[in-house]
């Protein structure tokens, strides 16, 4: 789950994250979004609720909150770049966004 | 509570957060500290504490958390600048975070 991924793996796993919300981050291998919620309640609710899946699959995001705005940036330290666990991740976040 | 303070009230609120871990952040009427725990479960069991106080005082953090490190910036953007608010809030984050 945390090889990096192949030129193959990515079109299967990452492009459907970019077609739904993610971008590539700038000089990393790496994906990130901006999800916007309704208030304080519902931002944190959501980080919650992404905190357990991160640690349940012991996959944690970088992420930073203001108010109603969560960004997120995934990628794999351990194998240099994104990996499987990045796409899992993600498409869990933006199910738990409602999206 | 949200009145930007005035001297007086920086020597007497904010001076004893910037002897217990904050400092002022370059450019911006505002204090900043990282928090830094064992693990992913202590450093967003933290966040997750702040945030019942934050919401319960409507006061929000501008805060990241990369697995076990929180970075923390206060500020109230009513005021332009620190109220008594980010007193109150930054006092809190240092009482539980257990300093």
């Amino acid at each position: 789950m945390t090889d990096k991924l192949t030129e193959a793996e990515r079109a299967e796993q990452i492009a459907p994250l970019l077609a739904a919300g993610w971008a590539m981050v700038d000089g990393r291998d790496a994906i990130h979004k901006t999800f916007t919620f309704r208030n304080f309640v519902e931002a944190f609710g959501f980080m919650t609720k992404a905190a357990l899946w991160a640690e349940k699959w012991n996959h944690h995001p970088e992420w930073s909150n203001v108010y109603k705005t969560v960004e997120v940036t995934l990628t794999t330290h351990d194998a240099d770049g994104l990996s499987a666990l990045d796409a899992k991740l993600g498409a869990k976040l933006n199910a738990l966004a409602g999206e």
